[in-house]
């Protein structure tokens, strides 16, 4: 069986996604494609078909699956047709960009009775995130006291915004403290260092505080032009050792004086099997008729966490109220 | 389009390729299946059909494409018979035991007038060696001078032979040199040092020099009970810097006062991911009507240089001689 | 010139002193010895005088410059009986344990009129410390922003305090703080994690957050039941990269699938050179004339940082006032 | 008790030997130097007397022990001078450049009745390798089976010769191979890789083989113009596991999209420990009246496999012979 997906929104991500499951994955195919900009949608369909209303393609009979990596505003209208529609469909993060859209989601969904929405945290499924919770769960290094983590890119597009470092970057560290130690976020505190020189106004690195329900303490700094290259690191504390998310390039290079590993550029070449594995779980969970992947109920906690992060920006430590879990989500 | 695969040989090899096929690789099916064993087939065909005679399924008009992952000695007729059926092939390492048996599939090759054979030298798809090539290449090293090899495996299952460490083992070092120096190889001499106690009689480790063409000198440690891990390292040393495959477990334990890395524990760990790419690579190559991966030549010259290897075991330095290289592999 | 040493304790670090003394320092002996344990100051003496008197043998005339590893709360008063003999006295951090005494060593060193204090702050000796200022200084990673430090050891004896994770753990790390960065602490923040279930009542680890005069942001993690070994690291986040602190023991051990590098126990395996630089340059020092290493000025910043960091255990954010910083420390 | 040394021969290594003894080393002085420069001298003494004639220098009643640092044909004259004169010796490899005159060398300190004579083996001091050797002893590898060497050199003088790679720098790897295996080397190899094109004339890089007394094989690249930085390495696999030489800068720096450290640039930055612990040992080794390090037998050995290194240039396998081993070095 070959699952069909149509994909909204052909930006970098979503044209990566399209690539990805044309090249890759196995029992999927591309079967039709939209963006606000037609000509990139046609590139991205690459002979799928290019339609020119979302909605239309979310209905669209042929259509078994929807991908959504357009902007962030319009991810829970898109989400909430496909629930609709009673289609599984796979949400580029955030799920919605606050708190209220997400429960709207989560409602949709429960008013459907079935897990139909992932939400793309990839990192789920990196080997080095996944070797790190195995390491944890197998008890080699205790229980967790406190975890570090680094996220750097190498720079940012203009128009980033102080709150885009929490909602947009370190939404990936919120969702991986929660996958990780399997708990939710409580609260929130923001230190902020002197800004890089080099970025303008942005208020570039920052640095939180996460605190777990079980009290587990995860530092974060968040650094969006850190010129280098970009790093995502992850120490992990446990009461009688500690796991390092430590990826490194195959090949050492030993000249001029020093010996070298290249630093990847982007989160694509740095994540690109973890995507790869992330669709194809998706695609193969859809065979076998189960969610996969982030929930809803992930998606939500992730925008609420980010939103006391922003808050904290300004007002220090913050803490982090959710509503009652769900059952579909245990 | 899906090209559908026909499967000669399910063992361990051809089963992981069969999960690989249905797992992870986009465009192709497993059609039909057969091994000797029929239960073992029948498990690895997981629902495919499974035939009685491997003759049959090379002519099956169902079956697009062939993969044989049989015994060593079935591996030229079944090559031929894929031939003559005009089927593009991918065979498991040797493409033949004997020169004699690689020149009859060159010369089939070359009445059917286009390549049909890719010979499985799967590393050409890691990337740790292809990050190595590249360097090499960008002129970062120089020229190269030297090449450090060593390939060890935790044990091998009883029957294993000294000549099996050349022929079985370092042949993958035989491929990758050819690869990556893109010369061929010219003479082997081999050391033999003191044979590990844990191995009852066979001569292992074994340590053997190729020279190059141009006088590259490529040492090879071949150690088949190292009992640690499997292990594969290169060093390419040029004229200003080395290249050293140095593929790191993506995450970093500290317990028990020592920092440590995980080794993987075969072959199947260590290069998944080439093996993938290696399959990948040649559906997409059937696809767009062009052979893919190491030749017949490829596999020609690797089973030329085993057997000097092999001969080099008891009379020291041994000189390589191959036939001309047809135009069809230039 | 032979430098003769007079050492005031004899507990584990000041017998340390005495042997790295003896055994790899040029130009000094160790001429007299007190402990309050006599058999204890016979044992480290080897031979030497064993005074029972701290003040006697400050007064010495054989006894050129004085060495302090008693107890925190003698500091002081060995300090000032130093100055007043005008010897040159190397004192085991803390200078003093409150910003009062410190004060007092301060003065007494202003009215002698030249610099006779070192305070033992022993990683402005390390290769690897010294080598993070010079990339800094060098200007290979652009102006610093952000530091991340961890300072974890194997167990500590029983006793130890919650506010001794400030003032004797990371003391090492305000030192180091204001040595890497050229610049005074100005408050602290503390942040308490999960406390470790091995470790009794004892709120061990921590986790602390220094601000410095213009800005950047020095995290650390303090946890002294750490079980796994003594490790102690930092990361130096510039502009335009990072520097890290990543020393490796020079082997490396493959066996039982894993490779791995062993870490050191405590903190006189990991920093025995550091410490015999430390006195070597003490030693060089006094025979030239000139203080050398961390000033009383530097042992009063720590002082005061230190005790910052303790009320930041109870009342959050913590500014640090310092004095006006006298002309001879400049 | 202070060591009076005299040093005959202040080039490269006898000014840094001066200047270490002066610096580092308890329990010495430099009493007296000699260079056939005698500015060269003057600048090396920095105080101490410059004598104009070596054989004097060796007899002055205020010189306990001689340190030989002379071109290496002058230095079985003094080492036999040293010898009758009754005084400890520590001379620069080779002990001699010819087996003779290394017998010459033992005869008369088997004359002597006692071991006067150390041979400036300063690996032997090196963290690194007594790690290594400290871990095979432990027998956390098992049994040697093969030992890779690595001994690259930034660039050589005009005037170093092909025979120099075996004789200056493999002369380094006979020595501890000798010591880390406890065994001699009872034959050598040599295979000749393609030369650098950016070395006019000499023959390198060298691959050398050597065979132990138990059959463990020995591979060593010599490459004295690797360009990148002065680079020694060695793994010595064992039936259970490896151990790895592999020394790291203590710092990491991440910039410009690559992970990197420092490699050093000669052979004093790299060993500049293993120098200090050599002759703090050879000086306590004094006070003790013990000779310590290398002795005249492990000199002759390493001459006398260098040689047959030479041999084996040209001439393929070559044995090495030994006379019987006297008791005084067992």
């Amino acid at each position: 069986m070959t699952i069909r997906i149509g994909i909204i929104g052909t930006g970098v991500m979503g044209a990566d996604h399209a690539r990805t499951l044309r090249a890759t994955i196995s029992g999927a195919s591309v079967e039709a494609v939209f963006d606000v900009d037609a000509r990139r949608a046609a590139t991205a369909a690459a002979g799928a078909r290019v339609l020119d209303d979302p909605l239309a393609l979310i209905k669209d009979v042929e259509v078994d699956a929807v991908l959504i990596a357009s902007s962030d505003a319009t991810h829970e209208d898109f989400v909430l047709a496909s629930i609709a529609a009673g289609k599984p469909v796979l949400c580029e993060k955030p799920l919605a960009p606050d708190v209220a859209g997400c429960l709207r989601i989560i409602d949709a969904e429960l008013a459907a009775g079935r897990r139909l929405v992932s939400v793309g945290f990839m990192r789920r499924y990196d080997a080095g995130y996944t070797s790190l919770r195995r390491t944890l769960a197998a008890g080699e290094i205790g229980a967790p006291l406190l975890m570090h983590c680094v996220h750097r890119n190498v720079s940012v597009p203009d128009g980033f915004t102080g709150s885009m470092l929490v909602t947009s970057s370190a939404a990936h560290e919120i969702d991986i403290t929660r996958w990780l130690l399997a708990e939710e976020i409580v609260a929130v505190t923001s230190h902020r260092p002197r800004a890089s020189s080099l970025v303008g106004a942005l208020p570039d690195p920052q640095f939180l505080v996460f605190e777990t329900a079980s009290g587990v303490l995860v530092d974060v700094e968040v650094f969006v032009n850190a010129r280098y290259g970009y790093d995502v690191r992850c120490e992990l504390v446990g009461e009688r050792g500690t796991a390092t998310l430590a990826p490194e390039a195959p090949t050492l290079v030993r000249r001029d004086a020093s010996a070298s590993r290249a630093i990847p550029h982007d989160w694509r070449d740095r994540f690109a099997g973890a995507y790869a594995h992330e669709l194809q779980d998706w695609v193969d969970g859809i065979g076998a008729g189960a969610a996969r992947g982030a929930s809803a109920w992930d998606g939500y906690a992730a925008t609420a966490v980010a939103q006391a992060g922003v808050a904290a920006l300004e007002s220090g430590r913050t803490a982090v109220e959710l509503v009652t879990k769900p059952p579909l989500y245990k």
